[in-house]
């Protein structure tokens, strides 16, 4: 009997547990499941059999070292900076490692190990990471088979609120990690357009827009996401002349985001003593640089006299005489605090992914475009579209690798076909498909 | 005969050897100087027939101790991360200490310690930190004396370069540490203005100017400079409803720095690889987001048309189509390779400190304003205002404390009157003192 391993329980978790739970059934295959917190795991396994609780302290290397040794294939959930522990296991023991993490400097030292060892070790198996290297490497492999040469690449990804569920003027709800959203382009955005360079600085890259129109849900803004570059390497793109990849949001999002950036309000730079003194007002105030009485005409300004863009603003409460429920706390946190609870999906509400990949490509004397889009609603808070493209990559590529072996050994993402086809095939039937428009360009 | 050590035989180092070297013939005193490069030392102590290199190695334990046991009095001008070894070592065989650099959380938290070995450690003894809050407080206590509350206090200081060197359209050159010039402002700035609290962020404050007319040496700006809110209290200001502390720059510096910001050439946290495969104007097209033949009329634009902040940057070499000479860096490694060349003092330049205390007070019903300003030349590109102004400090209340002893115990900055009266009027003896204009206002 086939033993699977999965560290951590947490919102992704869900859809990897249900899929291989059943898939163990079919299989006679045994999942066990390992969480610091034991109740969420018994909750999300109590309808499977085939099911336990994995009792391990990772950090107990014979206990860790112990249970690995007796299975077959490990997936970790945990947070990144867990994997390393839960990688020297597996190189010990000659396990593969599925992650849907980003590979980080630590993981891809182990390359060469892995191969000693005879290990896959695959990461970036999520959505964004994940959904987005499968579904673009297979439009480009199709491509160059052809004789093609792709000449441009924008790819864009946001985790959205479905427009059923949408009831604010920002239209975005929280479906993934708020500090990932507080804390977005903080870096500078690094990104190939016509043949030029562009380094997009943190002030700028909200303003940055490349505007999307998709079907059925309207119109979106893409912002440019940390470093394009680097996927001329990753993904064979020696052709480009343009490469960016972005975020999605609502249109009207990024300019009002933007200026709470302007107004310092993602600052987490220094601390604010006593915030329970004060009202959000008077933060405002602290951080626009004035007095009470000119708040709102100044904000009004700063908003460059765009209503709807004052609106989002005011609609989160900065002129709210209330006071902040904050002992200490950087302006970030308070606005953290703040959209925690203005952007927390009611219970019904539904989330919405969509990933839009723009490609042209010549053959010969032909010019060619294809726009390859992928939207999918979740069913509830719970049961996201985003935990179910994180999870279920992991989970089927699980199932298929227990089954057919490993196709290569070593540290990889999801660029290759041997990967990319059986999990796209497989997501196809699960309903989670691209729809993609071809035409020719001038 | 009463020993002296100072470590450090950097750039300030000069002014505290040459005074105490005096001093010291004068009381039959001994001064050793210690420092990784040695021939540093002897070059700065040839003159002096009592003063000697003093090998040690700090981290060296049993080396430390013993030749701080044998000394009557440290004087510390290391990196500030050394400060604490050396602060230990004072500890443990009961020396006093002084040193330029600020109090931070670990000297704060040997306050206890010294009190118990009843020595003194006394920190912030440079420029500015230094002669700032001595020069304040003496003022502050004077008022305060004659019954009178202080209403506001702005204080900028700079260190400039004089009319007399100043060759170049920025007006100003490097007297002190390029990295800090860089990376000036990367901070919040936090201030009271009229009883209204000011947070201001990295991308307004070099737009936050206050301007100053200095009588002689005509415009500056002054941008605001970190945490001023906590002055309130160090300094006992209890009545004011404007504290801002600020750092003076030749008008129209600010305003062309801001540009560089908003271009990205002050970002370090993404670097660019073979750099020295671009021109500088490559890299500002990359930065500015424009082909290199819009370089020209987008920069012009981003300037806003300003003539002399546009010659300004052009002067820098941003359009130039030299290549840069450096394998990786960031945009602010970049920056500070054009600036360390354009910025670099000739050997006869002659740098400028200013530092103008602006204070509001009243006594009874009758409003009063004091202006309180130092200017300093230096004499060429060794012996600057600078290192006189940070190094005499030092010299002067080291002198002053082995004749008098230690007025109190534990970690102190110079706020008392023990402290800068004694330093003050020395000062003024060596020429360095404030003018002040006092004025009724209505």
């Amino acid at each position: 009997m086939k033993q699977i391993i999965l560290f951590g329980a947490g919102r992704s978790a869900t859809d990897v547990i249900d899929y291989l739970a059943k898939a163990s059934i079919q299989n006679s295959w045994f999942l066990q499941v390992c969480d610091a917190d034991k109740q969420l795991v018994l909750s999300k396994i109590k309808n499977y059999d085939n099911c336990s609780y994995l009792e391990v302290d990772i950090h107990d290397e014979s206990s860790l070292g112990s249970s690995i040794a007796n299975s077959d294939l490990i997936i970790s959930l945990l947070p990144p900076a867990l994997h390393s522990i839960v990688a020297n296991a597996c190189l010990q023991y000659k396990k593969d490692l599925l992650t849907a993490s980003y590979v980080d400097e630590y993981m891809l030292s182990l390359d060469s190990k892995a191969k000693e060892a005879g290990v896959l070790f695959l990461c970036e198996m999520g959505l964004d990471p994940g959904i987005d290297h499968m579904s673009s490497m297979q439009i480009f492999d199709r491509i160059q088979n052809l004789g093609g040469k792709i000449t441009s690449y924008l790819s864009s990804t946001g985790g959205l609120v479905s427009p059923n569920s949408d009831d604010n003027p920002w239209h975005y709800k929280f479906s993934w990690n708020p500090k990932n959203v507080i804390n977005a382009g903080k870096g500078t955005a690094l990104f190939l357009k016509d043949n030029q360079i562009h380094y997009t600085p943190y002030t700028r890259i909200f303003n940055t827009l490349i505007p999307y129109n998709i079907e059925y849900y309207g119109l979106y803004d893409s912002y440019p996401n940390r470093d394009s570059l680097k996927y001329i390497k990753l993904y064979n793109l020696n052709d480009v002349s343009t490469i960016y990849r972005g975020t999605l949001r609502k249109a009207g999002f990024a300019k009002a985001w933007n200026l709470l950036i302007q107004m310092g309000y993602t600052q987490d730079n220094f601390y604010i003593e006593q915030l329970d003194k004060i009202s959000y007002e008077e933060l405002s105030c602290r951080l626009l640089e004035v007095k009470r009485d000119d708040l709102r005409d100044k904000l009004i300004q700063f908003c460059n006299h765009d209503a709807e863009t004052f609106l989002k603003l005011e609609w989160l409460g900065l002129l709210s005489k209330d006071t902040i429920p904050l002992k200490k706390g950087t302006p970030a946190d308070v606005l953290e605090h703040i959209l925690l609870e203005k952007w927390a999906m009611k219970p019904n509400d539904k989330d919405l992914i969509i990933m839009l990949h723009d490609i042209e490509y010549t053959i010969g004397i032909n010019k060619h475009k294809i726009v390859s889009t992928l939207t999918l609603e979740g069913q509830n808070a719970v049961h996201t579209a985003m935990s179910k493209c994180v999870g279920l990559p992991l989970a089927i590529y699980a199932e298929y690798l227990l089954h057919n072996g490993r196709p290569f050994t070593g540290v990889h993402i999801p660029v290759k076909k041997e990967i990319y086809n059986p999990v796209m095939s497989r997501l196809a039937e699960l309903g989670i498909t691209f729809k993609e428009i071809e035409s020719e360009i001038n």
